[in-house]
């Protein structure tokens, strides 16, 4: 087994390389978003290009080719349950990398870090004409990107969202969603009949210091290790991993309290999966991140399930009274509670309620895939935009800054990766389920703010595995059951009756 | 001349990416130094080690040696005045770069990050032992990167100083320095005889935010462009370019108003020279800093004359009472003038004062010189740097934490460098009595606030030659005369009459 022990160390060493690179890129693109001065765009965006194009060379080396043909030769290496998934995510790796032409990666590196700025301008302006140009070149290089990447029979949209959910189709999801859509909206309507738990007290201003404190002290006790991570803010609030930490960032306005807590306790979601990973692995795919899906039910578990429970407010406010103080004097746990579960339609994602926020999603999943099959045309997008939304969400867009300008995604060059979010949603309801039946409930252990029991069970039962196993194996493993949006539905029944009984 | 054309045309494009990887790794040690939380510190080194290789592997390319012999080859390239230059300063930076190999590139890089992160422990902690191991590993990698790049008969400080301060040598060093210490001890002692100006009320608090909007509003008027740069905190000020933004870092101690005032300035005026390089040329030879002794001369410029001139205090009334108000309430400019002119010999070289500075550096040059040649072990560092400072400065160190461990230069595999700051100081002081005699007074401007006139003179006589002119040619080309700590002494000389007149 020589000539594989060999090729079998040379695959992790160089692997980790290539991560290096990409997690340097990951602290340009952070900076960019938290302190770059908006003069140095532009050399910016031809770091990032050059950065891809070397991460791109590399992972694409002939030899990686060759160390993988030695593995896949020897049985024993199937055999052994380390290299087993490291051999067969790294192949898959190769394979996707290898499709792509080089000047392409380099091409759309670019673009993604252009446009994202170009696009900052148009929201900030609610200008789309001025951001269109940007919008047609980017959907015609993921096109190729796609065309590049597809098997014979895959659609543009499949080939994409398989980089952010492996094994996730549109078919499926559609057979999935649909029902979803279906419930959603009629509970949508249903609650639009009755009276809304009131929520303006939680608009008083509170100072940005107090925001910030309230939110740290949160992460802390969800356990984020700020030895190895660090909490800033930015227009849109998001978390990266720049290699030896995990990067968060949320926002604070004055009337945003409650927006920037949930904010902050969803990307400490993202951080903690990031900080769960084996160490020991990192670089590697027993030491990334399974998918993006399954990234996200770790965000949407703490946001949601525990942050919007009425339990986490009981344990919270304490440190409510502490940070908040006078802007919320009188209220009560259960007031917060209430009004955090508000169900209200709205015109912008990150600021949806848990019933109506995959509505949002679904509006993005359909247009993308119109989008790439160059079914519509980019011109036409905020029409087909506030078409839907009205259609789904029952409200008017007033102006492309609250319509089809709101997210970045698009103009970073995330398309097929919208799903995701819907699928975390998912995930994180299951993955609730199944933690409240093995620790023996958990709002006890909220309420009580016994976070690491909460804590070490998503890092045994998730975390750790890295890429192990594909998204949907890791579901059944830690469930017991397949995908479905039966928990979610039952999740957000049970809440709502107590939310609108009161 | 179509062949070298292309080689021509070849060259500033490869440099330019090889210096896009150099500014990338400016902005992972930039976040290093100001954000990076402690956990970290492992992947970043090894991040940066990784860059430090690539770029090495870009700039030893044997394309660059065919290239530029093609350029060398055709006289009439010799004859161009922008090819001339770049052409020499690239065939400089090849065969520098091709002399060490790319191990040692590597290795030296991943040091120079760990034993900066172990330098600033054992510095809070006062444990020189503790520092010792790295500090032996640095000196004896440096005198590896020496032997590789010093040519027959000369010294590896010499080969180690000429990355820095391109021509210059220790003898001659040593010809300038000797009869400036024996003037600048002179001086010390003759003043330490006087009655020295008030500085007390200078250590008053001031809050944090009070003394960043007074660097801002000064950084503002000398012209730093902060759409293409960035002002933050840091252990130790620095200034580094990444690329498309200049960032500087000052630090805020409640009784260092005058500190964190000087340090801004100090590092705005690297940071005007960074960018009053010409866009166009950015990333080859003729859009690159000539020398540190050049670059630290408009550092120093700004600190000294400007900032501690009678003038600066007049112009900065304003700036001081709307910033600075109560704490300095009852005082006038002229107090704060002779404030920050006091002399008074000190253990820390960055809280040194002007006429006692520049005995800080020569203990550096002398014991840096000894360490490398094998003539001082580290492990005798303490012993060695104690004596001279009772020697050249009259002061005893209690702890090395006040002694040999306050500068991170050594950790950070920065040998021959110390004195490209008094170099800078005799640049400054040279240029200040041309700009004097070119602008018709620089008091005058300076107490009027009319910094654009002087920056511009910088500008246009020395920022945007770039790499032009070798750093003593371009001395004589701004000033008329070889470089002499004549104006030096003479600057001193009459700013301390006066001050200490009164």
């Amino acid at each position: 087994m020589a000539a594989t022990d060999d090729a079998y160390a040379a695959l992790p060493a160089h692997a980790r390389e290539t991560h290096l690179l990409a997690s340097t890129s990951a602290l340009l693109a952070w900076d960019q978003e938290t302190g770059m001065p908006s003069g140095a765009g532009d050399v910016r965006s031809r770091q990032l290009a050059l950065l891809a194009r070397l991460a791109h060379e590399r992972a694409t080396d002939p030899r990686v080719g060759e160390w993988l043909a030695v593995c896949a030769a020897d049985p024993r290496c199937a055999a052994d349950p380390d290299r087993e998934p490291n051999v067969r995510c790294l192949r898959r790796d190769f394979d996707r990398a290898t499709k792509l032409p080089p000047s392409l990666v380099a091409e759309l590196a670019e673009l993604e870090s252009r446009s994202q700025q170009e696009w900052a301008v148009a929201r900030a302006r609610s200008d789309f004409r001025r951001f269109l140009p940007w919008l047609e070149r980017m959907v015609a290089l993921q096109q190729q990107k796609a065309d590049c990447l597809r098997a014979p029979g895959q659609s543009r949209w499949d080939a994409l969202a398989d980089l952010y959910e492996p094994g996730m189709n549109a078919r499926d999801l559609a057979a999935l969603f649909g029902p979803l859509q279906r419930a959603l909206v009629a509970l949508r309507e249903r609650l639009a009949g009755g009276s809304s738990p009131s929520a303006g007290f939680a608009r008083e201003p509170v100072p940005e210091a107090n925001q910030e404190a309230l939110a740290r002290a949160v992460l802390a006790a969800m356990g984020f290790d700020f030895e190895r991570g660090r909490v800033d803010r930015s227009a849109h609030p998001f978390c990266t991993n720049t290699g030896g930490d995990v990067r968060l960032t949320t926002r604070y306005r004055p009337d945003g309290a409650l927006d920037a807590l949930g904010s902050a306790m969803h990307e400490g979601g993202h951080g903690l999966y990031e900080q769960g990973l084996e160490p020991v692995h990192l670089g590697t795919p027993l030491g990334e991140p399974v998918s993006l899906g399954i990234h996200e039910s770790q965000s949407r578990f703490w946001e949601n399930h525990v942050g919007r429970s009425a339990a986490f407010w009981q344990w919270c406010w304490p440190l409510v009274e502490r940070h908040v103080g006078a802007a919320w004097s009188g209220r009560r746990p259960d007031d917060v509670f209430r009004a955090v579960n508000r169900v209200q339609p709205s015109l912008i994602r990150v600021e949806a309620d848990e019933a109506t926020y995959d509505l949002h999603v679904m509006v993005r999943f359909a247009l993308e895939r119109q989008l790439l099959a160059g079914e519509l045309g980019a011109a036409n997008l905020p029409e087909a935009w506030n078409a839907l939304y009205r259609d789904h969400l029952g409200v008017t867009v007033p102006d492309d800054r609250h319509g089809c300008l709101q997210d970045v995604h698009w103009a970073a060059g995330l398309f097929g990766y919208f799903p995701t979010y819907t699928l975390g949603n998912l995930y994180a309801a299951q993955f609730a389920a199944a933690a409240d039946r093995a620790l023996g409930g958990l709002p006890g252990l909220i309420a009580r703010g016994q976070f690491a029991a909460l804590r070490e069970w998503l890092r045994r039962h998730v975390h750790r595995h890295g890429r192990r196993h594909e998204p949907a194996d890791l579901c059944r493993l830690v469930t017991g059951a397949p995908l479905s949006s039966a928990p979610f539905l039952d999740h957000l029944d049970h809440k709502l009756r107590t939310v609108y009984a009161s």
